[in-house]
């Protein structure tokens, strides 16, 4: 009996002291994460970031395996009932992300009431869940009273060439990204939010994704996409301190004050065409990303982090090809312009032909996508070699506030 | 530079071995599994399971986390050009579950042809990979020769009462259940095996799986699923000797004697209402569970394990509901059958109502379907309190022939 020798975990606890109750064998209450971590022998089990703070969670935090995104369309246009979803959000959050359950009532009662949590996490640590909110540029039309305070930075993205959304892929009022090293945990996360905003706000569009594509710190190794190919070498780190500052974290004076300490996230839904890709040579492949696929080293020579060299020739030939992705999207190459991505493969089925519907969720955190993703987007949209491949077909832009103080709720200070 | 430390992973190596190759700094190979866990600190990372062997693997191994599951219809109606795809699929999963890359040239050569192996898994530790064929009804079929050769307990499933399946969620030829601690993982494997597969057969339909909601060994933790209940709590496991022996493989002398050692697959994609159950009581999700909770344990009393006494009254009402899914689907109840059950937790994006596309992917493995998932399922179908919460959607039977002996292919007795 494995699972009745740990004691009781902190969310039965918090049942119990909650309500009338109908288990029994009471153990004494431990740390959930904690527990489950000694049972699994997992030390990843056990991370646990927390919601309060100058920023939120979910950026610079080391990314997670797992995500489960969502974008919601709010129902009313209740300025209080808004401000009300957005604490209860909160507290939800600020919950789970310590690996209790959602709400005093938790799991155990009052038994003749839904319970206040669905359940499915109770026995799962923290896994390093992250839960991070963001508001869209709908949310600053006229409902909410809300239009003198969008910042200029949360543009409506461009059409870039070659793009081919689908209506109900795009947009959205809110989102809410759910991170964990645990799918079912990301996964209990957006659905209890989504029971939350019953009636107040409704899902637009999710996504699911199993394996993150991007390290956001240098301990972490780097991961491959659904090419095949390492991705985020370059990526923005939490220890590039100044440039984290200056790139990533809106600072003070930046034209909305409400959103100092926040930033700003652009979601992508990238289908890939891996069955054209996956019959192109590994010549082919390696001209289109310009790296080599077994280390990531540069065409120019080095290994994964030599900078590339993009004048070394080959051949009487650029070896990095004037087409190729790490060309096209390198800082040197766009300004300096640099994102902090956090993006995840995702596989949603399959089509009528058997084809895997396969792809990256781009996710890219930023100061301002203004003089960020929109200049980068546009020349890959252009010249990329990669788009052969590709077909970006979901799309998101969202104002990702500061963290939210205790007892506060999370982008109180774009209602004062 | 964490991924330039560790030398070249075992995949890389045999990549060298081939061909000629790009890549330069080459270490010391080592085993795959063995040097990722070493780099994450996780066991489970490491765990790798043999491919040959008296039965197939991923039915009493112990539950893995992930699922990625697909069924193929076969394209031509060539004999030989089936044996060559199953011979085909026999060498790569035998390569892949040892943690190797599909083909000998793997992903650094030659430069000029597509790369063997697509890629994405080439860091990553074997995370326990198994990967299951199993042959569909429609096989039997006169495009193969096979018509005389299928099984009598390889039935066409009945319409179950209820019943909402879609046609292209329902058969199929050919079954590949990739399971592993990994998502990407299991998914690169149904990639490669899908791409091997091209111009002879292609998926039909497919489902990945983020949470188990079985325990297949006594030393695993039961799960629970959506509902948010544990799940599987009174499932066969790997140590149930006789019971594993008598109900879940097929003996000699049992009709079809290329089945000896095998085991017959029942899928079923079984939606959830979830908002519906979110909303209902906590004593409605028990009476109709039948189990408490918080615990698991029967509504008559005891602890997860204890036996239920479906004789237990309470107020002069039955202690455990004469319409629960814990009676219906109880061995007693249903003389004696028992299922290996080994599903998983899905979640499909969501609905154009916001709500999610979510519930289980029932997996079972069993002897005899006639005697065991037939009548069950036409109990719990007619009678399980259960209904009002699920809807079956997708369904699939398939003959799981036993393991294959090395130098031969999955399946082969059934050829000879």
């Amino acid at each position: 009996m494995p699972t009745e020798s740990k004691g009781l975990s902190r969310r039965g606890l918090l049942g119990l002291a909650g309500a009338g109750v109908v288990g029994a064998g009471v153990g004494i209450g431990a740390d959930r994460a904690v527990m489950a971590s000694a049972a699994t022998g997992d030390p990843a089990a056990a991370a646990s970031y927390p919601f309060y703070g100058a920023h939120q969670s979910g950026i610079t935090t080391a990314a997670q395996n797992r995500l489960h995104f969502a974008s919601y369309d709010v129902s009313g246009s209740s300025r209080a009932e808004l401000i009300g979803l957005l604490t209860d959000w909160t507290s939800a959050a600020a919950r789970m992300t310590a690996g209790r359950a959602v709400g005093e009532g938790a799991t155990e009662g009052p038994y003749d009431a839904p319970p206040d949590d669905t359940g499915e996490a109770l026995d799962l640590p923290t896994s390093g869940l992250t839960i991070t909110f963001g508001f869209g540029p709908s949310l600053f039309d006229d409902r909410f009273g809300l239009s003198s305070r969008r910042p200029a930075a949360l543009v409506d993205l461009p059409h870039f060439s070659g793009d081919a959304l689908e209506e109900s892929l795009v947009g959205g009022d809110l989102c809410i990204q759910a991170c964990s090293d645990d799918p079912q945990v990301a996964v209990h996360a957006i659905r209890n939010l989504s029971r939350i905003a019953f009636g107040r706000a409704s899902i637009r569009w999710s996504q699911l994704g199993f394996g993150r594509t991007s390290s956001t710190t240098r301990a972490q190794v780097t991961p491959r996409n659904l090419f095949g190919f390492k991705d985020g070498t370059a990526n923005v780190r939490a220890e590039d301190g100044a440039i984290v500052d200056d790139h990533i974290w809106v600072p003070a004076g930046d034209g909305a004050e409400w959103m100092t300490g926040g930033s700003y996230l652009v979601s992508r839904k990238i289908r890939m065409t891996i069955e054209t890709w996956d019959r192109a040579a590994l010549r082919e492949q390696e001209r289109v990303v310009g790296r080599t696929k077994s280390q990531g080293a540069p065409r120019s020579g080095g290994t994964e982090f030599t900078e590339p060299d993009f004048a070394a020739e080959q051949d009487g030939e650029p070896a990095i090809d004037a087409h190729s992705h790490v060309r096209l999207a390198h800082p040197t190459q766009n300004d300096g312009a640099v994102l902090l991505r956090r993006g995840y493969n995702f596989v949603d089925g399959n089509d009528d032909l058997g084809r895997l519907n396969a792809g990256l969720f781009f996710i890219a955190f930023q100061r301002d996508p203004r003089t960020q993703f929109v200049p980068i987007q546009r020349k890959l949209a252009g010249n990329d070699a990669m788009n052969e491949y590709l077909r970006h077909v979901g799309s998101g832009i969202f104002a990702v506030p500061p963290g939210a103080r205790e007892g506060s709720f999370v982008g109180a200070a774009l209602f004062s």
